[in-house]
C-alpha cells in the first residue's frame, strides 16, 4: 500500500545555521559527542552520517552516498541559503514547532518556515527564559516576578514549553511544586553564585520552571533519554518522572516525553497508562538511521496510536530535517506494509494511524489551525 | 513448516465477565490505564485494540477489522454467554490455570473451563488470601494462624500461588524471611490501621506471604514488569528479585516471572542462570499485538527453551483469550519459520520446542495430568 | 552482495580445554548458569546449544543438528586435540587476544594460536594479576610494590588489560583514583582477612587496579552486562561507569566495554559520546544465536562504526570459537544485505564497515601488526 502522508508537523525542532558550516563543524552536528572523533574514526561513519549521505546529495543534484567531501563542496557552491532552501523543501515538513533556546547564529521560526515553505510556531525553553530573565534582573524577587510575567506572556503565543531538566539535574526531581518561599531562597542562592550567563541547574528552580509551565496549561515537552555527554543517561529514564506525572495529573497539562531512547519503551508505557502523557521518538530515528524502523516499532508497542508524535529534533543543519522526515516516513511505511500484509492491521486503519502520527496528533495536542485555513 | 501445537496450557489467566460489558467497559479492558482515554483518542487505537479487531470478529461471523461498534452490536445480539463460548472455543486453549483473586462478576475456573471446553486449575493469589483472612479475623495471632492454615489448605488443590508484591510495594523487598515476631508486629500494625476491605501493602507481610508460598513448594508466580498505573514500573524490574531468588534457591520452590515487559530480557537472564526460575511473556504479547513476534524473540534470546511458558493473562473479556492464543501462535510460528529457513534450528527441534512452550513446560512445572487421562 | 571479510581479530577470548570434556562438562560450557539444569531441561535446548549443533558437526564430518550424543561421540573418536584443531581452523579467526586469567587446564595463547593457525597476544586480567601477587607476597607494601612492577612488566608485551570489577563489586565504584594511603590500608585489610587463593573484591583495591591500567595507556577491557550468577546484572549496567569514563578521559586510555547485553544500547551510547570508549557484543551474539542479527543491529544503532569490535568470549570449548565467528559473520552479512538492498548503506561503505568491525578497529585500537608483516 502506498502510504499517503500529509505535510509533517515537526513538533520539536530548532533553527539551522545562517552561514557555513565548514567540514569539521558540519561533522560535529552528526553526533551527540562534544569532542573530536577518536583517532582513525569519522562522525560520518555512523547511522546518521550514512542517512545524510543517502537522502541529501540527490536534493543538491548529486548521487546518493557520494563522498562527504564532494557533498560539502557542492553545498559550498550553492551557498548556505540556497542549499538550506533546497534541503528544507525536500523534507516534506509543513509545520515547524521551533524550540528557540539553543545557541548559535540560527534561523528563527519565521525565517525557517519561509526557507522551508511552511508554517512555524514557537516552543519556549523554560531554562532559557529563566536565564535570560536572570541576565536582566538582579535580586530574587525581581527574578521571580519577571519570570512569571514572561511565562504568562509566552503562553499567549507559544505552542508549548520545553524543559531540559534532564540535562541540568536529571529527571529524579522531587515531584511536588516548591513553595514560594523555597523558590525565593533558591533564586537568591543561584543569582548570588551565578557567573555571567551561567546555567540554571538548581533543582528547586528547575521544579519551579516545570510547575510554571504546568500552570500555563500549554503542552510541556520534556527531554528524556539520550543526548550529549552533558547528561547522565541513567538519570534521563522517563520512568523517573512517574511521580511528577501523577502530581501533574489534576492540572490538565499535557506532558510530551521527547526522544526517550534507549528508554522509549518506558516512555511508551507512561503514554499508555496516563491520559495526559504523549511520546515522540524524534532524535532516536535520525541517529539510528537504517534501524529507525525497529526503534519506531518498539515505540508503537505500547504507545496509543493517538499519542505518538513526529519530530526531527533537527538543529544546525537543514540536512537533519531531511533525514528526520525521510527516515520517519520510510520506517513508518515499512511497518505498515508488514502489518497490513500479515492482516494485523487493516489498510484503512494503517492510513488513518499514519496520518495521526505524522500530523494529526500534533495538530490536536498543540491546537494548531487546520492546514490551509 | 506448518507448526502443529497441542491445546495450549494458559498458565496465568483470570475469569471473564458473566454479563455485559457495555462499550465503555469493553474498551477499558483493552488498556492498562485506569482513566478515560485522552481527548480525541480511543483505547481501540492500540496494538491490542487492532488485535481484537483482527482475530475476534470472524469468530462471531463478521469480517476482521470491522468497526468496533459493529462488533459490539453483534456481541450483544449473541448475548454474553454465547459470545463467550464461541470466543473461548476459538482460541485453542485446553487448560486454564486461573488466578481467582481479581474483582468483578467473573466466571470461576470450572465455569470458564466448561465454556471453553477445557480443563481448569486454580492459582491462589496470596494477597487476596491474606485480605480475605483479615476480613474474617481480628487480632494478629488469629490472622497469622488462619492465614497459615489457608495456605496449607490451598496448596492441596491449587496448581500454584501468585504474588502481586510488585504492585503493592515493588520487587525491591528485603529478600529474607521475616521472623515470626516481626510478622506478628506487622500484622498488628496493619490490622489496626486497615479500613474495611483494605489492601495489604506492608512490606514485612508481603515477604511473609512470599515465604509462605516458598515453603509450600508449589510454583510461585510473581508479577514483574508493566501493569496498570497502580505500580511504579521501575520497581517491577525482575532483577530486583535477584537476592530473593538466591535466598529461595535451597527450598526447591520454582519461581515464575510473569510478563516482564519491558524487562523481559532481564527475566530471561534470571531464568538462564538460576535453575528454579521460569519466565513468561503473557501480557506483553497481547498488548504489543503486531509486535508480539519481536517481543517473544527477545524473550527467547536467553530463556532456556525448557523454561518459557505460554499465558494470556486474559481478564474480563473472552476476546483476550482469543488474542493471547492467536498472537502467541502466530508469533511463534513466524520465528520458527525464519529460524528453520536459515538453518539455525532444525525442523524437528523447532516442533519440539514449540510444544514445550505451548504446553509441555507448564505441564511439567505444575505437574498437570497428561491430556486425556 | 557477498560479504568479504578478512581473518577475524577476536579481541576477547580465553583458552580451550586440553583434554575431555565429558558430556556434562561440555554442556556446562553452554550456559552462564553454575548449577545443573532444571529437572526435565537441557543446556543444549538454548540458542547457544542450537548454534553449536548447527555450525560444529559439519566441521567434524557430521550433519548439522545431529543429536548431541552423536556429536560428543564423534568428538571423542577424534580426540580433543584433533577436534580442537578442526574446529578452530573452521572458525575464520586469524588473531586471538587471550585473557589468560581463567581457571582450568586450558591452552595458553601460543598453543591456541598454533592449533588455530593464527596469531595470539595476551590480555592480562587485573584481578588475576593482583591475586597471584598476593599469593606470593605478604604485607601490604610488598603487595603494592610488586603489583605495580607486574603491571609495568605486563604492559610491555600484553595487548591490553581486563577488569572483572563488575563481578567482584559491580560497576558503581567510586570513579576517582584512590590515594596511595587508601590503597595501603585496603591492601592490609584484604591480605589479613584473605583465605589462601581468596578473591579480590575490595572496592578500593578494584579501583586501584583499574587506575593502574589507565596509567599504562593500554586499552582496558571492562566486563559489562550479563555473565554467570556470581554477578548482579543490575550492577553491571555500563552506564554505572559514566563518571569513571569522565575521570579517565584526560589520560588517553581507551576503555572497551565488553558484552553489555542486555544493556548493549547503553554501551553503544557511551561509545557514541565519549571518544575513548569502544564496545563489543562478544558473549551476547553466541548466547543469542538465531537472534544475533537483532542484537548486533541494536549495538549498531549508536556505536560509531569505527568503535565496534568483534569477539567470541570463547572459553573452554573450541566450539565457542566456531559459533562466535559464524554467528557474527552471518548476522553482519544479513544486516548489510538488508541495509544495502534498501539503499540505506552503499555497497562500498558496507564492505568497508564490515572489515572495520571484523578486524580493522581492533588492529587500530590494540596497535596490532598488519597481517602478513
Amino acid at each position: 500500500m502506498p502510504l499517503v502522508l500529509p505535510p509533517l508537523v515537526d513538533h520539536h525542532c530548532h533553527g539551522v545555521l545562517r552561514s557555513g558550516p565548514d567540514a569539521a563543524e558540519f561533522a560535529s552536528y552528526l553526533t551527540e559527542s562534544d569532542a573530536p572523533p577518536a583517532s582513525g574514526t569519522s562522525f560520518f561513519d555512523t547511522q546518521l552520517g550514512f542517512a545524510v549521505r543517502r537522502w541529501c546529495p540527490p536534493l543538491l543534484g548529486l548521487e546518493a552516498h557520494c563522498p562527504p567531501e564532494r557533498y560539502l563542496e557542492r553545498r559550498r557552491e550553492l551557498g548556505t541559503t540556497e542549499a538550506t532552501r533546497r534541503l528544507l523543501r525536500g523534507g516534506g515538513t509543513g509545520t515547524y514547532l521551533v524550540d528557540t533556546g539553543l545557541p548559535g547564529d540560527l534561523t528563527g521560526p519565521t525565517e525557517l518556515a519561509e526557507l522551508g515553505g511552511g508554517e512555524a510556531r514557537t516552543i519556549v525553553r523554560l531554562e532559557w527564559l529563566a536565564e535570560r530573565t536572570a541576565d536582566a534582573h538582579t535580586g530574587p524577587e525581581a527574578f521571580v516576578d519577571v519570570y512569571e510575567s514572561a511565562v504568562i506572556a509566552a503562553a499567549r503565543t507559544a505552542a508549548g514549553f520545553k524543559s531540559i531538566a534532564a540535562y541540568r539535574y536529571g529527571l529524579g526531581l522531587d515531584p511536588e511544586e516548591p513553595s514560594a518561599a523555597e523558590v525565593l531562597r533558591a533564586a537568591a542562592r543561584w543569582l548570588q553564585a551565578r557567573p555571567p550567563g551561567g546555567r540554571l541547574a538548581d533543582p528547586v528552580l528547575l521544579r519551579h520552571l516545570l510547575w510554571s509551565a504546568v500552570r500555563s496549561g500549554l503542552p510541556l515537552q520534556l527531554h528524556t533519554g539520550f543526548g550529549d555527554p552533558d547528561l547522565c543517561l541513567d538519570r534521563c529514564d522517563p520512568l523517573l518522572l512517574t511521580d511528577f506525572i501523577r502530581a501533574v495529573g489534576p492540572y490538565g497539562c499535557p506532558l510530551v516525553l521527547l526522544h526517550g531512547y534507549p528508554y522509549h519503551r518506558h516512555a511508551a508505557y507512561l503514554a499508555h497508562v496516563f491520559p495526559h502523557v504523549y511520546a515522540d521518538v524524534g532524535l532516536a530515528l535520525s541517529h539510528t538511521g537504517a534501524r529507525a524502523e525497529a526503534v519506531l516499532a518498539e515505540a508503537l508497542e505500547l504507545t496509543p496510536f493517538g499519542k505518538l508524535l513526529y519530530s526531527s529534533d533537527a538543529y544546525g543543519l537543514p540536512e537533519l530535517y531531511v533525514v528526520g522526515a525521510h527516515v520517519f516516513e520510510e520506517a513508518l511505511g515499512r511497518l505498515i506494509d508488514v502489518w497490513t500484509a500479515s492482516g494485523a492491521w487493516s489498510a484503512y486503519d494503517a492510513q488513518r494511524v499514519a496520518q495521526l502520527i505524522a500530523a494529526g496528533n500534533a495538530r490536536r495536542l498543540y491546537r494548531l489551525e487546520p492546514t490551509g485555513s
